[in-house]
Formats: structure tokens, sequence, C-alpha cells
């Protein structure tokens, strides 16, 4: 790659889009050319448009970056989009038709016949189905929801080695997952909130599509049970997850440690810059994984798990973190990004 | 009850202890009349020797009381034991031996063959056991694990309607469950810790004996499968749970939260000072049972329901919310005195 | 009072309207008989109009009742203003014209020099100015800024003994005082924001009215210098204030904590149904006034002070705490109108 | 430096102690060889006596060092002190009077006649008072409380060019300041403790000896007067003060923001690896520092200021924000053996 990828972000103020602008600064496939956003920020340079709050300073060179409405003609090649799902599904549309490579975080497109939903590390072989896609030279590819990112993940490794029949998963889910300014502090502060919209209903369908396959130009899903309940927690970053899982064939607890420890992305030995060294750490302690402690590991892009034990209904249980807004947001966008540039679908 | 039955607090200046002085002040049976502690605390004036931190003000009869050391020979009929495990077992013993009532808090004596794990609404025909007891006049009751006590309360009504043979539950602890100093600031802010020693096996445990039956002087446990995930997290008071359940029965949600709101006390017409008009309240909004704005609910001994809906694993899920200090502990031990006193086994 | 005043409510639909209903349920001067709110609630009831997130539950004899819009017909005599300083200004005013006693906890009146800046405590006085106010029969009386109430009561007992000459106070503010849905919990959790729009102004400017006269047909303000920080802090409710005193006269710590602990209110005798036993509350242990702890001594109505000791800069330092949405919004002015009926002034 | 110098660290399993763990990880100029710990840990590998906390993973290189009891003999040139001020006078004394460098975050030495307590931007000319300590070759160097050192970082610039008058502040403190386990869950969630016990006579009489100088063979203390009040707030990390000053001489809000901008180091070119590029950041957003947004910056290292406006008491308020963990800890510590390696005093 002699020269860097020219790199739009639609959505560009929000908190996703904010994460993007942090995770692609100095990104060494590529390169912010351009950021849309809603009418009311079109014209303004970012910094004035953008109510910056990450925790590290807004990068020099998208300070004085105009940004202009979320329509065809952005100079990139490549658009990211944080957009909110309901404008989410027209405008990525849009680009596709106009020839962009849509790397999309948003829900619209998820299940549709020809359009990936993407964890590189999981279904690397569904990018085939970019060559039925609709849009010509465009493209859309898309990540799953955030809670649903760190669950895939887990079960991957435990299909693949003992099968999967059925899912059981109470997530407590951090603030930035609802976006900004999301959640009232009056309603989390001291609390915990038992509901998430859509939520539940995600998680129970994007894994089966994720850990299924794209055989005979189409989509086969996974056939095993999920079943969802989905709680915010007063934690800023970090989804954790208490899983348990009915396997089809025998194991032990044993069994699905080494397998977890064992998983290997299935991307082989391609070397993606935001791919963390081991996707998942398994952690032995009796207390872990915790979101504060472990949802920066590998940059936010490795999955923690612990507490694997028996489960007196189902077979096991155990606990699952991620990182909400790296790992199962703009990060993982990002590295879809990287796969189809390593991979010259992107060039 | 012409006149109050003396009452001695074991473990009057932990947090557990101030609560059942909180809860006892101004009771219409009992008359708080010995404080005991260990031999830090001992010999001091009960304003000197608690660090109290509730949120009402120390009661005035209680800070001139002598605090004494925890042995029978205390001023009281009855003992409410707020005693830590460590030590209870043994010193609430001696008290039974001695001739007091014990009403313990502590779990040390939970699973005895002649003991009552007792919560009122649902097996108050556990008491018969005390006929059999080993004490002769001096009694030990217990009451539930503070995280087992709501749980026990949702399934007693589906219990008796559809019958169990399922539950799940994972739960989200508040920190007041600790005990004082308990959590560490630095390890819960901001942060979720996903285990709590020895409740996954309380919960798994506990149920089975409470919903189970005394018959022919021997407890029998209740048979259904309970697997339990207990998590800590950042709420001072009230434990949410998050439980999927299998029923023998076919039922509807419709069904489920009718049982639910139609919950009569297994006690009958006894008026208790302490117990809530409702045992259980059923919410209908979508968001709830939250632990802030619903754990005070009838004083905090009431439990609160919602989310019934269906689970695609086991048959049904929902939420229960119940205080943990209050419906949980104090309060919960309080209620067992006073079913005791109403049926003149306190006297 | 034979028969109870009507009281009608608006903006009731906010976080201080539903304050508003919970503290005048069973009141035994006021009884609730209307409710006004914005277009987008009005003729609904107010069971579907209001998010209710109070933490007792909803007063069953509101749930029902039409929510119309704010605008004079309203079925009452009183008119407990919530309303937002945006619109609060117009309304009241026309209120008061039609002939109503608006009772208000919004801003835009509060400076007018017709205008009585109310707390009973300390300048009952100042309703002398309604009978020079340009309405006739209705009347406008406001209180003050939630942040400026706990520090009028800490200074009314400093300026009557040894006289004031400097005040300087940092804020710790609690969440609720920004109303619903108010502060981003992104923005809070883990964080303090040290800025509060037009906070540090109205802290130092009311007091200075308050702690005036009204002489003469006019308010003559009182003469001394403040310099207000504002900070807003994660918690829920209780406004934390450190202040730091210059006093015209020479005085001990011991001179400043006695005559705190004698603060009796100017009202003298009058029994008022929500006036605290005693309005300041003095706290030895070293590390009180604590928000979690003390802000609802007293039904949330009484001030809590501790540490008062020399600064090296100024005289003395101490802290206060008092409750944002009861003693510092909603309970403050119930308590206007309580004097104002005692008085007679409301009939 | 050709060849690294032999780190030791004092009190190595607890917070500050592995705070310099991870800042010493990879150190260009000092590598950890030694980890003292009490007699609990000592014989113990690292990895388990210490109950690591910090958010990145524990260095591989320590995981499997032995700790040992802090005595002489540790095999290090320079002994980084973490130890609880209990025991750490004693054993400092002991490893400099044995010839070691004795780098201490505690307090007990700050205020001997001849031990600098330094912050390298400030003050590196009281080094000069090492010629005359007592310990021959060994040497012991403090850095300030950890509330002290963002003060002094602001008052610098003022006093350089203004000149100082009088201080005013209030502090909000993050919890990881008093350590771990430190302050209770429950003593701290949706609260505020205004008080830590000896902070505030520490804010009072440290910025004093390091804003004077050190001549002809003495420290002479700068001459203001110093008032502060301190509070404890729920944040994870980083100090927030609410300072106001009286300068002596008249400036403007525009003059103050200038030199706060324009200072640098005292120490001049010197390049020390973890000294912030600037090491203060004057942000103009009027709701800024924030904790949480801030305290990473240039890793921790730089402090924050926003928020310069006039006082009516004293002439003008500002907030400043330093990490206190790391500018105001082990980072400060770890500057401080910076520079006199940079300088050969450590050699």
């Amino acid at each position: 790659m002699s020269k860097k990828i020219k790199a739009g972000i639609l959505g560009a103020t929000g908190s996703v889009g904010q994460k993007f602008i942090e995770l692609l600064n100095d990104h060494p496939y590529f390169e912010i050319t351009a950021l849309g956003a809603s009418e009311r920020s079109a014209g303004k340079i970012y910094q004035e448009a953008a109510n910056w709050f990450m925790t590290t300073p807004m990068p020099e060179k998208v300070k004085k970056m105009k940004v202009q409405l979320c329509e065809p003609g952005l100079d990139c090649q490549v658009a990211f989009s944080a957009l909110d799902a309901s404008i989410a599904g027209e405008i990525e549309k849009k680009f596709a038709q106009a020839g962009y490579f849509v790397i999309s975080n948003a829900r619209n497109h998820r299940y549709e016949k020809d359009v990936p939903l993407l964890v590189p590390e999981i279904n690397p072989g569904h990018l085939d189905a970019l060559a039925m896609q609709q849009y010509g030279k465009g493209k859309i590819v898309t990540n799953p929801n955030c809670s649903t990112t760190g669950q895939v993940m887990a079960l991957k490794p435990l299909q693949d080695a003992f099968g999967l029949d059925a899912v059981h998963v109470v997530t407590m889910q951090a603030l930035s997952g609802a976006g900004y300014p999301g959640v009232p502090s009056l309603d989390i502060m001291d609390n915990v909130i038992p509901y998430i919209g859509g939520e539940e209903e995600k998680m129970e369908k994007e894994p089966l599509k994720i850990l299924g396959k794209f055989i005979d130009g189409q989509f086969i899903n996974a056939e095993f049970k999920i079943s969802a309940s989905c709680n915010r927690v007063p934690v800023v970053d970090g989804h954790l997850e208490a899983v348990s899982v009915k396997l089809k064939q025998k194991a032990s607890a044993e069994d699905i440690i080494r397998v977890l420890q064992a998983f290997k992305p299935a991307f082989g030995e391609l070397q993606l810059p935001s791919a963390p060294k081991k996707p998942i750490h398994y952690f032995h302690e009796n207390n872990m994984p915790q979101p504060r402690l472990l949802r920066n590991l590998e940059g936010g892009m490795a999955v923690s798990i612990g507490r694997v034990r028996p489960c007196n209904i189902l077979d096991f249980k155990f606990l699952v973190l991620s990182h909400n807004t790296v790992r199962g947001a703009a990060g993982g966008a990002i590295l879809n990004a990287e796969i189809m540039a390593a991979e010259n679908i992107i060039r």
C-alpha cells in the first residue's frame, strides 16, 4: 500500500464518529479526507461542529477540516458510517450506489442477503457475498451490534470445537453504548436499567448469521437457540456478558478453556493493523473479566473471558467482556476495512 | 401484646446491625434492650462504638446504651443476629442453648435439619420444625441470603401455579450486600465485579429448602435445577436479578403476570407490622424494575417484578428486585420474629 | 383552615413538578386540583403524560387527572410554578394578573422590586412587598436558586450575630439540580464538571437581596462580597458547599457553632407543616455533612453544617449541605406558600 | 547513559508501587531490579504477592521477580519509595544511610532542612541541598503530596509574573489518592466526603517550601497565605482544584492565561523522558478541565487549567486538574529521579 486510502466518516460528530477519528488518526492504511454530518454541523470546521469528548486530544489534522453533508461527492474511497439507524439505511445505499466502499456500524443493512455481517476473526469468507452485491463497484459491509461482538467471539471457538445447541446471555452494558447524550445521569446513577430497546432482538439474531456460512451464493444461518436479556449498568465503557451454553458434544471446563485460549483468527496469517495479537484472552482469576480493568486490552480490540464453570441447566457458563465502542463499533468497522484492503477488495 | 418483647442485637455495630436498630426503633412488638458486639466495642456506649452510616439519625434511645459482649446473659428474650458467619455459628448456638430466641441473618444454621429457613409469606409451616429443635426453650430461626429472598418470592407463585423445572438467574447485586467496609471504591467505580464469594452456591441451594416442605418431622427439598451467576454492580442498595424459568405446566406470559399479581402471603390474614401490603408488585413499564426507583417500595419489604416475556431456551424470563438489607436481611429477620410473636412462639 | 386551598402545578411533568406532586400529596393546607404542562402533554392524563421518576409511587389522585395548558383558567387558587425559565416569566405574570397566587421556583421575577425572594426562616418580612405588587389580588413570590438556599441559611445566623464582610463559596452540586434529562451520564460518570451555566451569578447576587431588608417600600440589599465557583459532581441529590466567611466582628469557632445551633426561624412560633423542627443541624464529626447521609434530614427541609474551622485567608470556613430539589426547590416553594396561608395572605 | 540504572521499588505491591512498576516498565534510564514489600509478601514472586489492579497488564519481567523485605541490601542504586508514612521515615533513612538514592513519595522527610521537596519544572535548584545532606553518598529526595502538585504547578507562573499574596483552594479529589483498599464504596457512591485526614495541612504548608528558595545552604519559604479545603469525590483518578488567588501585582485575566500558557520548566532544555512537552495546558472551553477527559494528558504528566476569571474577593479564580497517581505520585517521583540522573547526581 504505497499510498493511503482516502477515508470519509459519516456521522463524524457523534460518539462513534469521534471514536473513528481517534482510531484512524495515523492509521497505516487510511487517511481521513472527509467528514460528513447533519445540516446542523455542515459548513462548520470540525473543531466547532463537534463537542469532542474522547479522552485523547482532537487530532490536529481534523480540527480545521470542513464538515460536509453526508452525500455522495465526499472526497474519499471508503466511507465509515457512524450514522444513526434512523437515517443510515438510505444514505449508505446512496454511497454504495455511487461507488464508495461503505463500512457501516449501523444496523440497517445487516440482515440483507448480499451484505456481510463481518467479524474478520470469525467469518471473513462472508466477504464472498460482495461479488453479488447490487451496487457495482460500491459495496456495503456491516459489523454487528456492540453487544453481539463479544458474544460471537466467545461462541466461535466453542461452535468449531463442540457445536452449539443453546446460548443464554444476560448483559451488563456500558453507557457509551447508548451514544451521546444517551442515558441521562439521573436514570443510571446508583441504578441499573433492565432494558435496552432492540438489543435483545439483535443479540438473538445476529450471531446466527455471523456464525453461519456463505455457500452457493447465499447465507446459511447457524442453527441454535439464543435467549438474551440486556441491562444497562453505570459503567463508562465495556460490555460484560454472563453466558451459559449448551454444547452439541460433551466437553469439560478444561476443554473449553483450552479452545478459547487456542483460538486463532480465521483470516490466518494476514497482518492487520488493528487486529489484536490474541483475539481472546482467558483469565484464571476468579473475579475476572472486569470492565474497568480489561476493556482496553490490546487497544480495546481483544475480548476477555473468565470463570468457565459448569451450569446446572445448560452445560457451561462464563463471562465475556469487550470494549463496546472500540471492538464493538469503530474499531471493529476499521478492522473490517483493513481486511478488505489487505485482500485488495478496497483498493 | 401488652408489653413489648425485649430484643437484643448481636453484631450491633455492623451494617446489618445498624439496619436492625433503624427498623426496630419504635417497633410495636419489640424493644431494644441489649446491644452485643466484639471486644473492640464492648464497654463503650453505642454512639462511640458505632460508625453510624444509616441515612436516618441514630435513635436517641440507643445512643447511650452500653455495648456488651455477645454472650448469653444479655437482657433480652429475642436475639437478632447480624453476626458474621465466621463467628455466628457458635455464638447463636450458645444463645439458643441458654433459652433465647435467636433470629439469625447468618448462613451457619440455615441447612440444619431442625432449623427453619424462613420467609413468612412462603413457608410459615416450616416453623413446625421448632418443636423438635434440640435447644429446649431456646430456638434458632434463619432467613435466607439477601439475593435468595427476591428469587424465592418470585418463584413461589410460579411453583404453586405451574410447577418449576429449572431456574436460571443472573444477579446484579448492590454494594451494601457486602457489608462495611465491604467493596473498595476503587474496585467498583465504573466497573462490575463478576464474582461474589459463596453467593452462587447459596442461590442454588437455599430456594430448594425454602420452597420445599416440612412433613413428618423433616424437610423435603423442592426438586428443580438452579443455575446462578452473581455480579456486583455500583448500586448502593437493591439486588436486581434476571431470571429465566422452565415450568412444569404450560402457561402464557399473561398467566404468569396474573399469578404474580395475585400472590397472597401463606400466613393468611395475620397482621404483621413489617409485612408489605402486597409482597409482590408487578410493573408493566418496559424498563422496570430499577433498583434506585423501587427498592424502597413498602419500606423496602415488597419485591418488584417486571418484563415477563418468553425465553427462547427456558420458558419465560423476567426481572426481580428486592432491597437486600431490608427485605433480604434485617427486615426479613424482623418479619420472622413478628410471625413467631403473632403465633405465640415467642412470648 | 377548614377547607383545603386549591393548588395547581405549572410544569407538572418535569422533575421539580413531580417533586411538587410528591410533597403536596396529603398536604394539610393544599389540595392538588390542576396540573399544567406544555402542549405535548396537555390533554393526556397525568399517568400517561409524565415519565415519573420519583422514588415514591405516583399518588393515586393525580394518575387520572387531566393535564392542561399553563393558562389562566386552571381551577386553583395557588399556582406552584416549576416552569423552565425560558417560559416562566410570561406565564407567571399572566397568572398573577388573573388573580392567582404564583409561588415560583423560576428565576425570572426574583430580582423585581416588588417581588419577595423568600426563605421563610430568614426574611418573612419581605412579604410586605406584596402590598405594593402590581397584580392586584394576584401575587408572585419566588424562592431562591437551589444552591443559594443552603448558602443563605448558613449565612443568616452569622450575619445577625457578627455581620458579614465577604463570602467565598465553592459548590459540589447534585445531578438533580439540572432537571431531567439534564446531565448526560457520559459527561459525569467518574467525573466532575466545573461549570454550571448562570449558577455562579445567582449565588453572588441572590443572597444580597434575601439577607437585605424591605424598608419604606423597597428592598435594600445586604452589602458584602460574594465569590462563587460552581461544580457538578456525580451525586443524585444534595448540594454541598465549601464556604469561607469574613466577619465584621471578631468571633471564635465556638461562637459560630453556637449561633448556628441556636438559630431560630424568623417566623417565630408559627407552626408550618413543611418547616423543619431545626432549620440548621450542626455536626461535630470531622467528616460531615455528607450528601447521601444527611440530605433527607427532616424530610429534606433541614440544612446540615459541619467543620467550622479557621480560614487562613478569610476568618472561618465550613461546609453546608441542603437538599436541592426539596429545600432548594419544591419544598422551599411549598414552605413559602404555607407561611402565606398561615398569615392569611393566601386565603 | 549506556547502561540502565538499577531501580528498586519499596512498597511494590500497593497502589503507588504498582504505578511505579507500570511507569518504569521499558524506561530508558531505569531498570527494575528489586521489589520490596512487607513480611506478608516477602518471599513470594510478585505475581502472587500483588493484587494487580492497574489497567495495563502486569509487565512480564516483574511477574516472577521475588519480593524481598524493605531492607538495605536490595540490588539497586535507586530506591523508589511508595511506602506508607507509618513506616517510610525509618526505612528510607536506612536506605539513604546505606548509600541508596531514595526517591520518596512519602511525606516523612518532606520538611527536613536538607531534603528537597522537588518538582523539577519548579524548583530544580533545591537539589543543591543534597550536597549538605547527612547521608554521604546516599540521598533522599521527596515529591509533594498528590493534591499539592497541581496547585504549585499553577501557582509557579503566577508567582514569577505577579507575585502571590494569598491562595484559597477547595479540592475535589479522586479515590485513588487514598490508596487501596482506601475509601469504602458505601462511603462514596452517590456522595462526597468533605474531609481528608492531614490533606489540608499539607496543601497549606508544602507549596511554601516548593515555591521558596534554597539559598546559602538553607530553604527560605515563600511567604503567602494558603487556605485549603479538601473533599473526596467519586472519581477514580484526577484531582480537581478550585483556586482563588490574590496577586501582588495588578494583572488581567488575559495576562494570567498568557503566563500560564507560556510557562516553561525551570530545568530548561534538558530532555527528561517523563516530562510533558507542555507542563501546563490551558483550556478555553467554559467547562474544563474535567478529570475523566483530561487526566491522562501527556501520559498523565501535564496539568490542565481552565476558567481563569475574576474573583469578587481575591483577584482571580480558576480550576486546575492533575493526575494524582501519575503526576502527583509515581510519575512525579520518576521525573525527580530522571532530572537527578540527567544532572549526574544519580550515576
